[in-house]
Order: C-alpha cells, then structure tokens, then sequence
C-alpha cells in the first residue's frame, strides 16, 4: 500500500518571496515532517516553493508536470509525472491527493479546487481566491479555509484516503 | 475552415423546467439562428437543453462526453466526440469554443471557468456562480456577467475564434 | 441521437499526391456519400485528404486536435474539438468512432489501432503497417484487412455505433 | 533534481506464475538496484509483479493509475498518481520514463509502444508482441529486443533522461 498523500495547488506565478511561497514551503515542510508524500503540478512559484520544503525536510514530492518531457519539472521533485496533457493534468494532481490544499492561486488553481470537489476531495483553502477580492470558495460545502501552514496540513490529514 | 464555434457549460444536474435549463435552451436556439455550432459537455442538465434548443432550431450541436462509448450523449447532440477521459474532457468543451458562456453551475463548471481562463477563452456568466451566494467569478478579467441568453449570445460572437 | 461516425487514422507526413493520401481521400469521399460523418485527428497527410474528400462530397469532417487553438485544424475540418491533451487525443478520435479505419501510418496510427482494440472497436487496416514491413496487425482478432477505400468503408459500415 | 526512471508496460491480464510476471518482477528489482524509479500503469498482472520486484528491493514504483481513486493502485505501488484519464494514462507512463521496457503485452501495451515512440522515447521489447505471433515490432528505429530481464534493464539505463 502506498503511503498517505496530499495535493498542493497553487499559481506558477508567484514570487519565490511572498507570503504564498513561504506559506506553501511551510506546508511542504510539515507534510514532510508528517510522513506524507506531497503531489503538485512540479513547475515554478507555489508548486516549487512546496516541494523545496518538502524535500529540504527529507521528504517525497511528486510533479505531475503538463508536457512531456520530465526535465519540466522544478529542481526540488523527487519524483515526475510527465503527463503529456497540458492543464488536464490538474485532474491528475487534485486526484493524487487525499486532500488537496489550495494556496493563493490564479485561473488554474480555480480550475483544480473545481475538479478537486467535482471528484469530491475535500479542499483547504490558503489564502486562495480571497486575496483577491474576486469572492470566496470557502463557504462552500468541501472547502475549508485556513489561516496557517500548520492549520491547513492539520485539516489535510484529517481526512481519510479515498 | 470549420465555422465559428461557441462552448456552453453548466451543470447536469440542472432540472429540465429551471430557469437555467430555459435559459440555456434559449441560448441553443440563438446560437443555431446565428449559424454557429454548440458545444459542450454533450450529458443531461444544461447540456441537454442547450443542445435541445440548438438542434430544434437546426444547428448542430457537437456533445464532448467523457466516457468512450458515443451512447452517453444525450439525443439531441448531432456529432459527438467520446473521450475516455472523464473530467479532463472539460478542457476540450472550453477550448472548442470562440468564448465560452457558463449557466448556472456546480463544481465542474467552476472548473471549466477557471480552465477557460487559464487558456484565454472569454467567459460569460449567466446566473453562474452567484445564484448560490458562493461568490461571484463575474468581475474577474476576462469574464463578463449577462443577464439574459440574448445577451450572453451577443457577448460571446463579439470574439473572434483564437 | 447524432448519426454515424467513423474515424480515420494515418500519419500526419504523409505526402499530399501519395497512394495513402488517395485512399484517404476516397474513403472521406465514400463516407460522405453514406451520410457518415468522418473523425479524425485534425491535421495534416492522411487526415487532410480524408477531410477533403468528406468536405468536398458535402459531408461532415471533425477534426480533433492535440493543441487548444482550433486553428491547428486543417482547412477541410467543417467541425473542430480542440483537446489541450496532445498525443492523449488519439483515444478521442478512435472512440468517436464505430469502427476505425487505419490508413499507412506511423507510430501514432500504431497507437490508435492499440488503443482502439483496448476499448472494443474493430478496426480496418487499409495498408496499414505492412507496407513497412515491421510487421502485420491484420490477423489480430477485431482487425480486418482491406485493400481498396471501398472495401474498407464497407466493412467500417457493417459495425453497429457502440 | 529527480533520480532516473524507467517506465515498464505489459498486460493486466498476465497470470502471476507466468514467464511474463517473472521477468517483471525481476526487471523490478534490477531497477531497484540500480537506484531507478520503476513507473507504471499502477495495475495487475505485469504491473503489479514490476512494482513487488522494485518494493521488494527497497526501490520506488509509481503506478500511474486510470481511474481517481488511489485505491485502486495495487499495493506495491510506493507512489500512486491517480489520472482520472482513462486509456489515455498510457501517455503519462510512457512519457514518465528515460526508456519504456514492454513486456509481453496486449493491445494496452501496442498503444503504449506506439505512443512512446511517437513522442521519441526509446523502446525495449522483452518478449513483447513476437509471442502471440502477431508480429514484431522489434526491428523498427527505436526498439530493441531484449531475451533477459537484465539485458532489458541494461539497454534501458544507456539512455539519458530526456
């Protein structure tokens, strides 16, 4: 049986020195801390920043990267899926996941909280789609929202493996 | 060259005597009076009336199922496209149209909004995303709000075909 | 309920005035006469000359393809489905299908006859991996050999839409 | 950066004590003992006595599964990447590799060689599609026969990642 796993999603834009990266490092560092593999789409901003925690932590962390070529992914991964797909691979991503935690976030990240629920895994939302005063996910049934690193991987494991 | 081509999402679950569902056969029909193909999800719900209201009117409307087996369509798609690959079909639905109008909608249309915005399709929201109260996608770039098919039809042949 | 389909496969480099590229186009010719409608991968070589066929005899020719711009479509295309998924879209096409008939090809066409047979379409080889000699597919259970358009259309028609 | 993997295909329906299950499983343990990442469709059959071999050796498999759910994975799977795609997960596999190992094989397997080679990885054909005498795909550029699970492996690891 393989180990527990969580799906970290998040914008590929976003500055190694903001407050998502370093949230999304601090998630990465606690999944490790935990044991727990962490899955993500392997490219820039929050996804690297994530698994830079992860592994400096020692931990497993998977990129699901969009093309087809493995080297795609960022330099913290332990492991890649190159898909092949373009952006179908988010379903790949929040579908690895026993829960996916949503930090900050663009178009893709929307796209990846709606599959995540679509599929029915439960999302912990990180700062993600409030920031930006567009309005709020987090109310909706299968969304929670978070307001630490530590709060959003402990809401994460809470949750069972599908 | 294929003619111009409109996606239309929304939620299966729709029921058939809603105002999304009517709103959404209204759509089918100016769309098919306009001479454009339909597009979309080619299930029940929105999609079924869409296509409904397209065929009826004599345009075509092209179902992208997810499953492999054609028969999954409802009967008012006249082409159908089974993909096999389940909720990933919904990147084909949002890049096959020349803008994309969302009626209504559950989680899978939040996550074609989000997929049609990450490639640079326009969005159109009709009564989509703020009827539940969870927040509203409408005053986001790229994504315009109408209030009625009419208007959503106008909005949508305003762009032209990436 | 949308009519018949039948998809065509073949190598994109196929040249325009080659015996592939005739067949292609006869068979799009023939399908088109049937009130078939032909699916195939959208592009260039062999599912070009299927389109034109198609189109020019008044027919139906969707094109599914790899990117997400619906302009990578060959101009004889009446319909385009624009994947997003690259190579992955090659399980669209054969199971849009009732049967699938496989014209020269190359490793892509070797791909769809695979993944074809792996969800129960019969498929018709017409010069299909022989003429390279790398070996036959055409003994194989569910792989029908043909040796003209004609003869390959016929035994395409013979199969009930699954 | 991530370590090498090694993408090994063949057939669900393989039977456990079958010439076929032995040589995955060994070729397994050899990548295991070379330090690889074994990928792969996640399954039964050649799948699952690949991932016993590499789990057995202390080594990581990745089972790229077709399904959303990371259940259905078979539990010598270190790593479950659920794709939600269907058929269409073959890409993923075949693309997650330095080089594709094929084992025996169905039509599955066929798809994957077909799709590996179209995206230009290299091929490495152990008693793959010569057994059933349908032909070989072994002299065509890019693939290589193997006898043993060893010379498989060998032939594997000589090419770079790409």
């Amino acid at each position: 049986m393989s180990g527990r796993q969580v799906a970290v999603v998040g914008a590929a834009g976003c500055e190694p020195d903001s407050v998502a990266a370093q949230m999304a490092e601090e998630v990465g560092r606690h999944l490790a801390g935990a044991g727990v593999t962490l899955v993500c789409g392997g490219l820039t901003g929050v996804m690297e920043a994530a698994c830079r925690g992860a592994k400096e932590a020692g931990g497993s962390a998977i990129g699901i990267v969009p093309g087809s070529e493995m080297s795609e992914a960022n330099p913290f991964c332990t492991h890649v899926v190159a898909t092949g797909i373009g952006h179908a691979r988010n379903l790949a991503v929040v579908s690895s996941g026993q829960a996916v935690i949503a930090i900050g976030g663009e178009w893709g990240t929307l796209s990846e909280i709606g599959l995540a629920r679509a599929i029915g895994r439960p999302v912990i939302a990180l700062r993600s789609w409030t920031v930006s005063g567009r309005g709020s996910m987090e109310d909706a049934p299968g969304v929670r929202a978070a307001e630490t690193a530590r709060e959003a991987v402990d809401l994460a494991l809470a949750h069972e493996a599908p």
